[in-house]
């Protein structure tokens, strides 16, 4: 059996950018998972003392603050900096856009409509900045009882799939005067599913590899789904069946923009070795 | 047979709108046709001495100009206004509104994309007005070759058919930060496609009533051929051929928003004395 990556995959700007600003701030903690990969914040807690704090109101006078890359909600931040603590910013700059969209358009008098998951902390976060409120829908569903008046601004989870995107918009459309539609889905979400898309229509099985609670990874498993049956979203090398692998020619891999190279390395290194007994 | 006419057909607000004022407007003489449609000019012509001239020139200060329905030029409207020719503005208020959009959005620093046939005078006179230009498109293919910036505006003209906007939309989305979706398309314009689009899917037969260069009478007829193979466009009565009649049980009617009623009037009473021969 063959493997092949993706040919874009794995970590993003903005994780990149994150992990970075946690090495260079030692002994800190993260307000929140700084990214959706319970190992990469485990190594971080490992090698650089950066620790993980789940209440806001744990944070003191002086201590260091990191931001966790999908942002944090905008009353918190404020209440980080106002008790004194040192806030360092590790929001991805593809967060901080929507969260600036959402607060100008609603203070410019604009329903606003996110399309994402309310429960995902991007989304709390982007949500919050809408001075006068957001409406989060996850399809056209949602919108049918809702209603709106003639001016909307659309904005996206950063993570989501363009083509449901667009489904929110055809809806919104013919029904309004203006829908103002914000692509906020980043270009390293847009490049690594489209990678996905091209790998999963020629695999036999393919290995999708990331946190079950990251959202681009939950995309990228579904992408790859719909072209590849044989599809399976991992953590990491113990979550491998070997049998999936029985009678396959090409197993197609991609991971999520939160899974580290050495994990993906660990994947890799484990199939081989074991397709090659 | 028997002859049904569409729920929604014939004369729209701006049409009736611009009639009236016309007729209010004795011995003075439209820039261009009002409507699309010649049998009702030819009428205010001979009942109320409404003229027409195709030359901007030919006015002369102290004389009246009445402004077509289809809006016209912005610097031809300020030249007939420089040059003390007595303005009489008929432009539909649905018009107007793109005219304002196109204007705002281009000093606002989009690239404004009119999705319409430039070669009609509702787009002539919508693009004058985007004061950095605008780009005209018909379809999806138009666009390929266009280079845009990050923000774009999207008009329509109010004659469209709201599936072939979403279509330009769609393009755009996925390719560019921000597309301002301006839902321009009229709602009678909508309503009469909504109704035609019902009425076509029973008929067998299919007469649709109108201006052969009227822009919204040739897409009902458009959306009357997708759901009805024998369907029709005609101006008036003297365009019909009875052979279509032949065998058919029910004979669907609309028209477009420029055709009178006493034309519609016509064809039915046509229709129904010849097939009761």
């Amino acid at each position: 059996m063959k493997i092949e990556l993706a040919e874009n995959y794995g970590f993003c700007f903005g994780v990149k950018r994150a992990i970075k600003i946690a090495e260079e701030n030692r002994d800190s903690a993260t307000y929140g998972p700084l990214i959706h990969n319970s190992k990469e914040i485990a190594r971080l807690d490992s090698d650089f003392k950066v620790g993980l704090v789940e209440d806001v109101k744990t944070f003191k006078s002086g201590e260091k603050a990191i931001v966790r890359t999908h942002g944090i909600v905008k009353d918190e931040l404020a209440e980080l900096k106002s008790s004194g603590v040192d806030v360092v910013d590790a929001t991805c700059p593809f967060v901080t856009k929507p969260q600036e969209i959402a607060q100008e358009m609603s203070e410019a008098g604009y329903d606003v409509v996110i399309f994402g998951d309310e429960a995902h902390p991007e989304i709390k976060g982007v949500r919050s900045y809408a001075t006068h409120g957001a409406r989060v829908v996850t399809n056209v569903f949602d919108l049918m009882d809702l209603k709106f008046h003639d001016k909307i601004a659309l904005i996206a989870q950063t993570t989501r799939k363009v083509e449901d995107y667009i489904e929110i918009a055809n809806y919104l459309i013919p029904r309004h005067k203006e829908v103002r539609v914000f692509n906020t889905i980043c270009n390293a979400t847009f490049e690594n599913q489209e990678a996905v898309r091209k790998l999963s229509k020629r695999a036999d099985v393919m290995i999708i590899i990331g946190g079950k609670n990251s959202s681009n990874t939950k995309q990228l498993s579904s992408i790859s789904h719909d072209y590849c049956a044989s599809s399976y979203h991992i953590e990491d090398e113990n979550d491998i069946d070997y049998s999936w692998f029985k009678n396959k020619e090409l197993c197609g891999i991609s991971a999520g923009a939160s899974t580290p190279d050495w994990i993906i390395q660990n994947v890799v290194n484990a199939i081989e070795s074991n397709i090659n007994k």
